[in-house]
Protein backbone atom coordinates (compact mmCIF):
# COMPACT_ATOMS: atom_id res chain seq x y z
CA UNK A 1 0.00 0.00 0.00
CA UNK A 2 1.17 3.45 -0.62
CA UNK A 3 0.72 7.05 0.59
CA UNK A 4 -0.84 7.93 -3.06
CA UNK A 5 -3.73 4.91 -2.45
CA UNK A 6 -4.39 6.69 1.35
CA UNK A 7 -4.52 9.92 -0.35
CA UNK A 8 -7.16 8.86 -3.45
CA UNK A 9 -9.43 7.17 -0.48
CA UNK A 10 -9.25 9.79 1.61
CA UNK A 11 -10.70 12.07 -1.66
CA UNK A 12 -13.32 9.98 -2.76
CA UNK A 13 -14.59 9.75 1.24
CA UNK A 14 -14.86 13.62 0.79
CA UNK A 15 -16.99 13.42 -2.03
CA UNK A 16 -19.35 11.38 -0.13
CA UNK A 17 -19.38 13.26 3.38
CA UNK A 18 -20.97 16.25 2.03
CA UNK A 19 -22.79 16.47 5.59
CA UNK A 20 -21.60 19.94 7.24
CA UNK A 21 -21.13 17.15 10.74
CA UNK A 22 -18.46 15.66 8.77
CA UNK A 23 -16.69 19.46 8.30
CA UNK A 24 -15.08 17.61 4.98
CA UNK A 25 -12.99 15.16 6.83
CA UNK A 26 -10.56 18.41 7.27
CA UNK A 27 -11.42 18.33 11.50
CA UNK A 28 -10.45 16.48 14.16
CA UNK A 29 -14.01 15.15 14.47
CA UNK A 30 -17.30 15.55 13.17
CA UNK A 31 -19.72 18.15 14.99
CA UNK A 32 -23.50 17.01 15.57
CA UNK A 33 -26.57 19.19 16.79
CA UNK A 34 -28.58 16.64 18.31
CA UNK A 35 -31.48 17.68 20.90
CA UNK A 36 -30.39 20.99 21.98
CA UNK A 37 -26.76 20.02 22.86
CA UNK A 38 -23.93 19.29 20.34
CA UNK A 39 -22.24 15.78 20.07
CA UNK A 40 -18.61 15.61 19.03
CA UNK A 41 -17.21 11.73 17.28
CA UNK A 42 -14.33 10.62 15.97
CA UNK A 43 -12.95 7.06 14.60
CA UNK A 44 -8.75 6.50 14.28
CA UNK A 45 -7.37 3.04 14.10
CA UNK A 46 -4.02 1.88 15.18
CA UNK A 47 -2.13 -0.89 12.84
CA UNK A 48 0.67 -2.77 14.47
CA UNK A 49 4.27 -1.87 12.53
CA UNK A 50 2.66 1.39 12.16
CA UNK A 51 1.41 3.01 15.36
CA UNK A 52 2.99 0.46 17.66
CA UNK A 53 6.18 -1.66 17.64
CA UNK A 54 5.49 -6.05 17.63
CA UNK A 55 6.21 -7.15 20.47
CA UNK A 56 5.38 -3.75 22.32
CA UNK A 57 3.24 -4.37 25.75
CA UNK A 58 -0.26 -4.86 24.68
CA UNK A 59 -1.35 -2.64 28.03
CA UNK A 60 0.46 0.17 26.12
CA UNK A 61 -1.28 -0.03 22.79
CA UNK A 62 -4.74 0.07 24.38
CA UNK A 63 -3.82 2.94 26.57
CA UNK A 64 -2.57 5.07 23.19
CA UNK A 65 -5.22 3.97 21.39
CA UNK A 66 -7.83 5.56 23.64
CA UNK A 67 -5.93 8.36 24.36
CA UNK A 68 -5.16 9.63 21.07
CA UNK A 69 -9.08 9.42 19.99
CA UNK A 70 -9.97 11.45 23.11
CA UNK A 71 -6.98 13.66 22.50
CA UNK A 72 -9.54 14.30 19.23
CA UNK A 73 -11.84 15.00 21.83
CA UNK A 74 -10.13 17.40 23.55
CA UNK A 75 -9.24 19.63 20.39
CA UNK A 76 -12.95 20.20 20.34
CA UNK A 77 -13.74 21.32 23.80
CA UNK A 78 -15.32 18.01 24.56
CA UNK A 79 -16.08 16.12 27.64
CA UNK A 80 -16.17 12.23 27.05
CA UNK A 81 -19.08 10.66 27.16
CA UNK A 82 -17.81 6.82 25.56
CA UNK A 83 -15.84 4.93 23.62
CA UNK A 84 -16.91 1.95 21.57
CA UNK A 85 -13.59 -0.56 20.66
CA UNK A 86 -13.02 -2.36 17.67
CA UNK A 87 -10.53 -5.02 18.42
CA UNK A 88 -8.75 -7.66 16.49
CA UNK A 89 -7.44 -10.63 19.48
CA UNK A 90 -3.85 -10.94 19.38
CA UNK A 91 -1.29 -12.59 21.77
CA UNK A 92 -2.33 -10.76 25.07
CA UNK A 93 -5.46 -10.11 25.03
CA UNK A 94 -5.32 -9.75 29.03
CA UNK A 95 -3.05 -7.21 28.89
CA UNK A 96 -5.05 -5.28 26.10
CA UNK A 97 -7.82 -5.32 28.74
CA UNK A 98 -5.82 -4.32 31.47
CA UNK A 99 -4.18 -1.55 29.53
CA UNK A 100 -8.05 0.02 28.54
CA UNK A 101 -9.15 -0.30 31.99
CA UNK A 102 -6.33 1.79 33.48
CA UNK A 103 -6.73 4.41 30.62
CA UNK A 104 -10.72 4.42 31.16
CA UNK A 105 -10.22 4.90 34.93
CA UNK A 106 -7.71 7.44 34.02
CA UNK A 107 -9.42 9.56 31.76
CA UNK A 108 -13.23 8.30 33.40
CA UNK A 109 -14.62 7.59 30.76
CA UNK A 110 -16.94 4.40 30.14
CA UNK A 111 -16.70 1.50 27.50
CA UNK A 112 -19.71 1.59 25.86
CA UNK A 113 -19.79 -1.32 23.29
CA UNK A 114 -17.76 -2.85 20.56
CA UNK A 115 -16.77 -5.65 18.68
CA UNK A 116 -13.75 -8.16 18.67
CA UNK A 117 -12.49 -10.13 15.82
CA UNK A 118 -9.64 -13.23 14.80
CA UNK A 119 -6.70 -12.08 13.44
CA UNK A 120 -4.94 -13.38 10.23
CA UNK A 121 -1.69 -15.94 11.24
CA UNK A 122 0.95 -13.73 10.24
CA UNK A 123 -1.15 -10.47 9.57
CA UNK A 124 -0.67 -7.41 10.99
CA UNK A 125 -3.13 -6.31 13.21
CA UNK A 126 -5.21 -3.41 13.80
CA UNK A 127 -7.73 -1.78 16.34
CA UNK A 128 -10.11 0.99 15.75
CA UNK A 129 -11.77 2.98 18.86
CA UNK A 130 -14.46 5.34 18.09
CA UNK A 131 -15.09 8.14 21.06
CA UNK A 132 -17.69 9.90 21.75
CA UNK A 133 -18.09 13.41 23.60
CA UNK A 134 -20.55 16.20 24.40
CA UNK A 135 -19.45 19.67 23.41
CA UNK A 136 -18.95 22.63 26.10
CA UNK A 137 -18.51 25.45 24.01
CA UNK A 138 -20.75 26.26 20.62
CA UNK A 139 -19.24 26.90 17.94
CA UNK A 140 -17.33 23.97 18.42
CA UNK A 141 -13.35 25.38 17.73
CA UNK A 142 -12.28 24.14 14.11
CA UNK A 143 -8.91 24.25 12.56
CA UNK A 144 -10.35 26.87 10.19
CA UNK A 145 -11.10 30.30 12.54
CA UNK A 146 -7.29 31.70 12.83
CA UNK A 147 -7.16 35.35 12.00
CA UNK A 148 -3.95 37.66 10.81
CA UNK A 149 -2.84 39.02 13.82
CA UNK A 150 -3.96 36.04 16.44
CA UNK A 151 -0.99 34.59 18.22
CA UNK A 152 -0.16 31.00 17.97
CA UNK A 153 -0.02 28.59 21.56
CA UNK A 154 1.14 25.61 22.29
CA UNK A 155 0.12 23.77 25.70
CA UNK A 156 3.84 21.80 26.18
CA UNK A 157 6.64 20.64 24.92
CA UNK A 158 7.29 18.80 21.75
CA UNK A 159 9.46 15.89 21.50
CA UNK A 160 8.86 13.74 24.35
CA UNK A 161 7.23 11.16 22.59
CA UNK A 162 9.98 10.88 20.04
CA UNK A 163 12.60 10.55 22.99
CA UNK A 164 10.41 7.76 24.52
CA UNK A 165 9.93 5.76 21.01
CA UNK A 166 14.23 5.79 20.35
CA UNK A 167 14.41 4.51 23.82
CA UNK A 168 11.94 2.27 23.32
CA UNK A 169 13.29 0.36 20.12
CA UNK A 170 16.77 0.29 22.47
CA UNK A 171 14.85 -2.16 24.61
CA UNK A 172 14.43 0.51 27.33
CA UNK A 173 10.87 0.25 28.79
CA UNK A 174 11.01 2.68 32.11
CA UNK A 175 9.99 6.40 32.64
CA UNK A 176 11.90 7.56 29.61
CA UNK A 177 9.59 5.99 27.38
CA UNK A 178 6.43 7.02 29.23
CA UNK A 179 5.64 9.72 26.63
CA UNK A 180 5.77 7.41 23.45
CA UNK A 181 3.65 4.86 25.34
CA UNK A 182 0.85 6.54 27.63
CA UNK A 183 0.39 9.94 26.51
CA UNK A 184 -2.23 12.18 27.88
CA UNK A 185 -4.77 14.04 26.19
CA UNK A 186 -5.48 17.78 27.39
CA UNK A 187 -9.17 17.52 28.09
CA UNK A 188 -9.21 19.89 30.52
CA UNK A 189 -7.23 22.53 28.63
CA UNK A 190 -9.34 21.86 25.93
CA UNK A 191 -12.22 22.79 27.93
CA UNK A 192 -11.07 25.86 29.34
CA UNK A 193 -9.61 27.41 25.92
CA UNK A 194 -12.69 26.08 23.77
CA UNK A 195 -14.59 29.50 24.24
CA UNK A 196 -11.46 31.72 23.48
CA UNK A 197 -9.68 30.21 20.60
CA UNK A 198 -10.25 31.29 17.17
CA UNK A 199 -9.04 27.64 15.97
CA UNK A 200 -7.77 24.62 18.20
CA UNK A 201 -6.42 21.22 17.05
CA UNK A 202 -4.21 18.61 18.78
CA UNK A 203 -0.36 17.83 17.38
CA UNK A 204 0.07 14.34 16.52
CA UNK A 205 1.69 14.01 13.34
CA UNK A 206 4.54 16.73 14.04
CA UNK A 207 4.46 20.65 15.10
CA UNK A 208 5.03 21.93 11.63
CA UNK A 209 2.63 19.98 9.49
CA UNK A 210 -0.01 20.08 12.03
CA UNK A 211 0.79 24.22 12.11
CA UNK A 212 0.90 24.02 8.62
CA UNK A 213 -2.82 22.16 8.62
CA UNK A 214 -4.36 24.49 10.61
CA UNK A 215 -3.26 27.35 8.62
CA UNK A 216 -4.37 25.70 5.68
CA UNK A 217 -7.80 25.38 7.01
CA UNK A 218 -7.33 29.15 8.41
CA UNK A 219 -6.34 30.47 4.82
CA UNK A 220 -3.24 32.42 6.90
CA UNK A 221 0.36 32.16 7.07
CA UNK A 222 1.32 30.81 10.27
CA UNK A 223 5.04 32.23 11.74
CA UNK A 224 6.55 30.20 14.30
CA UNK A 225 9.63 31.22 16.35
CA UNK A 226 11.67 28.18 16.90
CA UNK A 227 13.32 29.83 20.25
CA UNK A 228 9.90 30.20 21.47
CA UNK A 229 8.54 26.62 21.02
CA UNK A 230 8.93 24.68 23.92
CA UNK A 231 11.42 21.16 23.86
CA UNK A 232 11.25 18.25 26.45
CA UNK A 233 13.63 18.67 29.18
CA UNK A 234 16.09 16.18 27.77
CA UNK A 235 16.03 16.48 24.11
CA UNK A 236 19.91 17.83 22.82
CA UNK A 237 19.71 20.91 21.27
CA UNK A 238 20.87 19.55 17.83
CA UNK A 239 17.39 17.43 17.98
CA UNK A 240 14.94 20.41 17.76
CA UNK A 241 13.93 20.36 14.09
CA UNK A 242 13.30 16.36 14.60
CA UNK A 243 10.99 17.39 17.35
CA UNK A 244 9.00 19.61 15.71
CA UNK A 245 8.48 17.14 12.53
CA UNK A 246 7.56 13.93 14.83
CA UNK A 247 4.47 14.06 16.28
CA UNK A 248 2.62 11.92 19.44
CA UNK A 249 2.89 14.44 22.17
CA UNK A 250 -1.08 15.19 22.00
CA UNK A 251 -0.68 19.14 22.85
CA UNK A 252 -2.87 21.21 22.00
CA UNK A 253 -2.18 23.89 19.33
CA UNK A 254 -4.68 26.70 19.67
CA UNK A 255 -4.95 30.77 17.95
CA UNK A 256 -5.85 33.51 20.54
CA UNK A 257 -6.61 37.17 19.23
CA UNK A 258 -3.74 39.78 20.02
CA UNK A 259 -3.29 40.40 23.62
CA UNK A 260 -5.65 37.84 24.93
CA UNK A 261 -4.18 34.79 27.25
CA UNK A 262 -4.97 31.38 27.62
CA UNK A 263 -6.83 30.37 31.10
CA UNK A 264 -4.26 27.41 31.14
CA UNK A 265 -0.55 27.30 31.11
CA UNK A 266 0.86 27.47 27.54
CA UNK A 267 3.33 28.75 25.58
CA UNK A 268 3.38 31.84 22.78
CA UNK A 269 5.28 30.13 19.52
CA UNK A 270 4.34 31.89 16.71
CA UNK A 271 1.57 34.54 14.70
CA UNK A 272 -0.64 34.88 12.17
CA UNK A 273 -0.57 36.65 9.22
CA UNK A 274 -2.54 37.69 5.86
CA UNK A 275 -1.71 34.68 3.82
CA UNK A 276 1.62 35.47 1.57
CA UNK A 277 1.90 32.80 -0.82
CA UNK A 278 2.77 29.85 1.74
CA UNK A 279 1.00 28.33 5.04
CA UNK A 280 4.09 28.06 7.13
CA UNK A 281 6.94 29.72 7.95
CA UNK A 282 9.98 29.01 10.50
CA UNK A 283 11.43 32.36 11.89
CA UNK A 284 10.56 33.63 8.64
CA UNK A 285 11.49 31.16 6.14
CA UNK A 286 9.77 28.17 4.93
CA UNK A 287 10.85 25.22 6.14
CA UNK A 288 13.37 22.66 4.58
CA UNK A 289 12.39 19.30 4.65
CA UNK A 290 9.79 16.83 6.72
CA UNK A 291 7.12 18.45 8.00
CA UNK A 292 5.93 15.28 9.80
CA UNK A 293 4.47 12.47 9.49
CA UNK A 294 2.19 12.35 6.61
CA UNK A 295 -0.74 10.18 6.20
CA UNK A 296 -1.15 10.81 2.27
CA UNK B 1 -7.19 -17.55 17.24
CA UNK B 2 -10.17 -19.70 18.82
CA UNK B 3 -13.10 -19.42 20.15
CA UNK B 4 -11.84 -19.16 23.54
CA UNK B 5 -10.16 -16.50 23.18
CA UNK B 6 -13.13 -14.34 22.07
CA UNK B 7 -15.33 -15.24 24.77
CA UNK B 8 -12.54 -14.70 27.20
CA UNK B 9 -12.06 -11.05 25.76
CA UNK B 10 -15.70 -10.36 25.59
CA UNK B 11 -16.00 -11.38 29.43
CA UNK B 12 -12.94 -8.77 29.96
CA UNK B 13 -15.06 -5.96 28.03
CA UNK B 14 -18.16 -6.69 30.35
CA UNK B 15 -15.74 -6.19 33.50
CA UNK B 16 -14.69 -2.98 32.01
CA UNK B 17 -18.29 -2.04 31.16
CA UNK B 18 -20.13 -1.10 33.47
CA UNK B 19 -21.67 1.75 32.62
CA UNK B 20 -25.75 1.63 32.19
CA UNK B 21 -25.63 2.67 29.08
CA UNK B 22 -23.69 -0.40 27.99
CA UNK B 23 -25.65 -2.74 28.34
CA UNK B 24 -23.80 -5.37 29.76
CA UNK B 25 -22.26 -5.97 26.03
CA UNK B 26 -24.85 -8.06 26.01
CA UNK B 27 -27.34 -5.97 22.94
CA UNK B 28 -27.33 -4.51 19.80
CA UNK B 29 -26.20 -1.49 20.72
CA UNK B 30 -25.31 0.91 23.60
CA UNK B 31 -28.15 4.03 24.66
CA UNK B 32 -27.19 6.67 25.72
CA UNK B 33 -29.86 9.09 27.72
CA UNK B 34 -27.97 12.59 26.04
CA UNK B 35 -30.02 16.02 26.67
CA UNK B 36 -33.04 15.41 26.10
CA UNK B 37 -33.16 12.73 23.54
CA UNK B 38 -31.57 9.39 23.59
CA UNK B 39 -28.24 8.33 21.35
CA UNK B 40 -28.10 4.95 19.98
CA UNK B 41 -24.51 3.85 18.90
CA UNK B 42 -22.87 0.28 17.75
CA UNK B 43 -19.94 -0.59 16.06
CA UNK B 44 -19.23 -3.89 14.34
CA UNK B 45 -16.71 -5.35 12.26
CA UNK B 46 -15.90 -7.24 8.83
CA UNK B 47 -12.91 -9.94 8.38
CA UNK B 48 -11.44 -11.01 5.06
CA UNK B 49 -11.78 -14.31 5.02
CA UNK B 50 -14.67 -14.76 7.69
CA UNK B 51 -17.40 -12.24 6.60
CA UNK B 52 -16.73 -11.96 2.84
CA UNK B 53 -15.46 -14.06 0.30
CA UNK B 54 -11.65 -13.08 -0.56
CA UNK B 55 -12.02 -11.41 -4.22
CA UNK B 56 -15.44 -10.73 -3.36
CA UNK B 57 -16.67 -7.49 -5.18
CA UNK B 58 -15.40 -4.49 -2.76
CA UNK B 59 -18.83 -2.59 -3.24
CA UNK B 60 -20.43 -5.22 -1.61
CA UNK B 61 -18.50 -5.33 1.48
CA UNK B 62 -18.97 -1.79 2.17
CA UNK B 63 -22.74 -2.18 1.24
CA UNK B 64 -22.63 -5.05 3.66
CA UNK B 65 -20.64 -3.16 6.44
CA UNK B 66 -23.13 -0.32 6.96
CA UNK B 67 -26.27 -2.58 6.36
CA UNK B 68 -25.49 -4.96 9.03
CA UNK B 69 -24.46 -1.76 11.58
CA UNK B 70 -27.39 -0.14 10.75
CA UNK B 71 -29.63 -3.86 11.25
CA UNK B 72 -28.24 -3.04 15.06
CA UNK B 73 -30.15 0.40 15.08
CA UNK B 74 -33.73 -0.77 13.53
CA UNK B 75 -33.41 -3.21 16.61
CA UNK B 76 -33.48 -0.43 18.44
CA UNK B 77 -36.48 1.62 16.88
CA UNK B 78 -33.69 4.04 15.72
CA UNK B 79 -33.20 6.20 12.89
CA UNK B 80 -29.75 6.48 11.68
CA UNK B 81 -27.67 10.12 12.27
CA UNK B 82 -24.67 9.28 10.54
CA UNK B 83 -21.57 6.69 10.41
CA UNK B 84 -17.76 6.58 11.01
CA UNK B 85 -15.77 4.46 8.90
CA UNK B 86 -12.41 2.54 10.06
CA UNK B 87 -11.06 1.01 6.97
CA UNK B 88 -8.22 -0.88 5.93
CA UNK B 89 -7.40 0.11 1.90
CA UNK B 90 -7.07 -3.29 -0.41
CA UNK B 91 -7.16 -3.86 -3.98
CA UNK B 92 -9.62 -1.95 -5.00
CA UNK B 93 -10.65 1.23 -3.17
CA UNK B 94 -13.04 2.78 -5.53
CA UNK B 95 -15.04 0.18 -5.76
CA UNK B 96 -15.78 -0.02 -1.99
CA UNK B 97 -16.40 3.77 -2.30
CA UNK B 98 -18.54 3.31 -5.11
CA UNK B 99 -20.62 0.22 -2.90
CA UNK B 100 -20.53 2.80 0.22
CA UNK B 101 -21.54 5.58 -1.58
CA UNK B 102 -24.93 3.60 -2.79
CA UNK B 103 -25.44 2.09 0.38
CA UNK B 104 -25.63 5.39 2.08
CA UNK B 105 -27.57 6.93 -0.52
CA UNK B 106 -30.08 4.01 -0.39
CA UNK B 107 -30.67 3.88 3.57
CA UNK B 108 -30.18 8.21 3.73
CA UNK B 109 -27.22 8.11 6.02
CA UNK B 110 -24.29 10.98 5.97
CA UNK B 111 -20.89 9.68 6.39
CA UNK B 112 -19.20 11.69 9.10
CA UNK B 113 -15.81 10.72 9.34
CA UNK B 114 -13.33 7.70 10.13
CA UNK B 115 -9.87 7.02 9.48
CA UNK B 116 -8.23 4.40 6.94
CA UNK B 117 -4.81 2.78 6.92
CA UNK B 118 -2.36 0.40 5.08
CA UNK B 119 -3.02 -3.34 5.33
CA UNK B 120 -0.21 -5.73 5.51
CA UNK B 121 0.77 -7.92 2.44
CA UNK B 122 -0.46 -10.94 3.22
CA UNK B 123 -2.82 -10.11 5.98
CA UNK B 124 -6.62 -10.45 6.15
CA UNK B 125 -7.77 -7.17 5.95
CA UNK B 126 -10.31 -5.77 8.62
CA UNK B 127 -13.54 -2.87 8.31
CA UNK B 128 -15.12 -1.23 11.29
CA UNK B 129 -17.96 0.63 11.25
CA UNK B 130 -19.58 2.44 13.94
CA UNK B 131 -23.60 3.65 13.43
CA UNK B 132 -24.95 6.75 15.45
CA UNK B 133 -28.78 7.33 15.64
CA UNK B 134 -31.73 8.53 17.32
CA UNK B 135 -34.06 6.56 19.51
CA UNK B 136 -37.53 6.77 18.20
CA UNK B 137 -39.25 5.73 21.28
CA UNK B 138 -38.25 5.47 24.94
CA UNK B 139 -37.88 3.15 26.57
CA UNK B 140 -35.64 1.85 23.95
CA UNK B 141 -36.09 -2.26 23.42
CA UNK B 142 -33.79 -4.41 24.54
CA UNK B 143 -33.53 -8.31 24.51
CA UNK B 144 -34.84 -8.31 27.80
CA UNK B 145 -38.50 -7.59 28.10
CA UNK B 146 -40.21 -10.83 26.59
CA UNK B 147 -42.72 -12.18 29.24
CA UNK B 148 -44.46 -15.62 29.35
CA UNK B 149 -47.64 -15.57 27.10
CA UNK B 150 -45.97 -13.52 24.27
CA UNK B 151 -45.99 -14.19 21.03
CA UNK B 152 -43.03 -14.37 19.04
CA UNK B 153 -42.69 -12.95 15.60
CA UNK B 154 -40.28 -12.07 12.45
CA UNK B 155 -40.46 -9.39 10.04
CA UNK B 156 -39.41 -11.51 6.78
CA UNK B 157 -37.81 -15.10 5.72
CA UNK B 158 -34.71 -16.80 6.11
CA UNK B 159 -32.82 -18.34 4.26
CA UNK B 160 -31.78 -16.19 1.32
CA UNK B 161 -29.16 -15.05 2.63
CA UNK B 162 -27.66 -18.64 2.71
CA UNK B 163 -28.81 -19.40 -0.73
CA UNK B 164 -26.66 -16.24 -1.71
CA UNK B 165 -23.58 -17.21 -0.46
CA UNK B 166 -23.57 -20.77 -1.68
CA UNK B 167 -24.48 -19.11 -5.48
CA UNK B 168 -21.52 -16.99 -5.03
CA UNK B 169 -18.81 -19.71 -3.72
CA UNK B 170 -20.75 -21.25 -7.18
CA UNK B 171 -19.31 -18.44 -8.59
CA UNK B 172 -22.74 -17.10 -9.32
CA UNK B 173 -23.25 -12.91 -8.95
CA UNK B 174 -26.73 -12.05 -10.16
CA UNK B 175 -29.82 -11.61 -8.44
CA UNK B 176 -29.79 -14.98 -6.63
CA UNK B 177 -26.55 -13.69 -4.31
CA UNK B 178 -28.38 -10.42 -3.45
CA UNK B 179 -29.34 -11.20 -0.54
CA UNK B 180 -26.06 -12.15 1.04
CA UNK B 181 -24.11 -9.32 -0.97
CA UNK B 182 -26.64 -6.33 0.02
CA UNK B 183 -28.51 -7.00 2.94
CA UNK B 184 -31.51 -4.20 3.58
CA UNK B 185 -31.23 -3.55 7.37
CA UNK B 186 -35.67 -3.49 8.60
CA UNK B 187 -35.27 0.53 9.54
CA UNK B 188 -38.59 1.43 9.26
CA UNK B 189 -40.12 -1.79 10.40
CA UNK B 190 -37.58 -1.26 14.10
CA UNK B 191 -39.21 2.37 13.90
CA UNK B 192 -43.12 1.19 14.02
CA UNK B 193 -42.54 -1.53 16.56
CA UNK B 194 -40.67 0.11 18.70
CA UNK B 195 -43.24 1.18 20.57
CA UNK B 196 -45.27 -1.83 20.72
CA UNK B 197 -42.60 -4.77 21.59
CA UNK B 198 -41.81 -6.14 24.64
CA UNK B 199 -38.41 -7.46 23.42
CA UNK B 200 -36.38 -6.91 19.87
CA UNK B 201 -33.15 -8.13 18.37
CA UNK B 202 -31.74 -8.40 14.93
CA UNK B 203 -31.25 -12.13 13.33
CA UNK B 204 -27.58 -11.72 12.20
CA UNK B 205 -26.19 -14.71 13.37
CA UNK B 206 -29.24 -17.52 12.89
CA UNK B 207 -32.86 -17.54 13.91
CA UNK B 208 -32.28 -20.68 16.27
CA UNK B 209 -28.92 -18.56 18.51
CA UNK B 210 -30.43 -15.63 18.22
CA UNK B 211 -34.02 -16.54 19.78
CA UNK B 212 -32.12 -18.65 22.33
CA UNK B 213 -30.26 -15.16 23.20
CA UNK B 214 -33.54 -13.41 23.19
CA UNK B 215 -34.71 -15.90 25.60
CA UNK B 216 -31.78 -15.81 27.81
CA UNK B 217 -31.76 -12.31 28.30
CA UNK B 218 -35.85 -12.21 29.12
CA UNK B 219 -35.07 -15.62 31.38
CA UNK B 220 -37.66 -17.34 29.77
CA UNK B 221 -38.26 -20.01 27.29
CA UNK B 222 -39.21 -19.69 23.68
CA UNK B 223 -41.01 -22.55 21.31
CA UNK B 224 -40.74 -21.82 18.04
CA UNK B 225 -42.85 -23.98 15.30
CA UNK B 226 -41.10 -24.61 12.78
CA UNK B 227 -43.98 -24.88 10.22
CA UNK B 228 -44.60 -21.15 11.19
CA UNK B 229 -41.13 -19.78 10.07
CA UNK B 230 -41.40 -18.12 6.52
CA UNK B 231 -38.45 -19.13 4.37
CA UNK B 232 -36.97 -17.75 1.08
CA UNK B 233 -39.22 -19.24 -1.40
CA UNK B 234 -36.29 -21.01 -3.47
CA UNK B 235 -35.70 -22.72 -0.64
CA UNK B 236 -35.49 -26.49 -0.49
CA UNK B 237 -37.70 -28.33 2.20
CA UNK B 238 -35.14 -30.27 3.44
CA UNK B 239 -32.79 -27.10 3.77
CA UNK B 240 -35.12 -25.46 6.58
CA UNK B 241 -33.37 -26.62 9.57
CA UNK B 242 -30.24 -25.27 7.81
CA UNK B 243 -31.99 -21.93 7.23
CA UNK B 244 -32.90 -21.76 10.70
CA UNK B 245 -29.06 -21.77 11.89
CA UNK B 246 -27.34 -19.63 9.04
CA UNK B 247 -27.91 -15.84 9.67
CA UNK B 248 -27.44 -12.61 7.76
CA UNK B 249 -30.90 -12.24 7.03
CA UNK B 250 -31.73 -9.26 9.00
CA UNK B 251 -34.43 -10.05 9.61
CA UNK B 252 -36.31 -8.10 13.01
CA UNK B 253 -37.11 -10.77 15.71
CA UNK B 254 -39.65 -9.64 18.15
CA UNK B 255 -42.21 -10.44 20.70
CA UNK B 256 -45.61 -9.29 21.65
CA UNK B 257 -47.79 -9.55 24.01
CA UNK B 258 -50.38 -12.08 23.37
CA UNK B 259 -53.73 -10.38 21.18
CA UNK B 260 -51.58 -7.65 20.01
CA UNK B 261 -50.95 -7.41 16.01
CA UNK B 262 -47.35 -6.15 14.74
CA UNK B 263 -47.70 -2.67 13.06
CA UNK B 264 -45.90 -4.37 9.62
CA UNK B 265 -45.84 -7.26 8.03
CA UNK B 266 -44.48 -10.16 10.23
CA UNK B 267 -45.12 -13.85 11.25
CA UNK B 268 -45.94 -15.20 14.17
CA UNK B 269 -43.34 -18.12 14.91
CA UNK B 270 -43.94 -18.98 18.38
CA UNK B 271 -44.35 -18.09 22.07
CA UNK B 272 -42.65 -17.05 25.35
CA UNK B 273 -43.12 -19.36 28.47
CA UNK B 274 -41.96 -19.40 32.16
CA UNK B 275 -38.60 -20.45 31.93
CA UNK B 276 -38.53 -24.66 31.88
CA UNK B 277 -34.90 -25.72 32.29
CA UNK B 278 -33.84 -24.94 28.68
CA UNK B 279 -34.24 -21.65 26.59
CA UNK B 280 -34.87 -22.26 23.57
CA UNK B 281 -37.69 -25.16 22.20
CA UNK B 282 -38.38 -26.10 18.42
CA UNK B 283 -41.59 -27.82 18.26
CA UNK B 284 -41.79 -28.17 21.22
CA UNK B 285 -38.06 -29.89 22.05
CA UNK B 286 -34.85 -29.41 22.47
CA UNK B 287 -33.14 -28.46 18.94
CA UNK B 288 -30.12 -30.78 18.29
CA UNK B 289 -26.92 -29.76 16.97
CA UNK B 290 -26.03 -26.30 15.92
CA UNK B 291 -27.77 -23.38 16.79
CA UNK B 292 -26.40 -20.56 14.20
CA UNK B 293 -22.98 -18.65 14.45
CA UNK B 294 -21.13 -18.52 17.72
CA UNK B 295 -18.55 -15.29 17.80
CA UNK B 296 -17.51 -17.34 21.36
Amino acid sequence: MTVACETAFVAMMRALASDPAARGLRDDAAVIAFGKETLVITHDMMVEGVHWLPGQDEADIAWKLLATNLSDLAAKGAVPIGVLLGYTLGPDDARFATGLGEALAAFGVPLLGGDSVSGTPGGGRSHGLTALGRATHCPVPGRDGAQPGDRLWITGPVGAAMLGFEALCNGLAGVETLAFRRPVPCLDDGVALAPWVSAMMDVSDGLLIDAMRLAQASAITLDIASAAVPFAAALADDRRYDAMTWGEDYQLLFTLPPGQHPPCPAHAIGKAHAFGGTHLLVDGAPPRGRLGYVHG
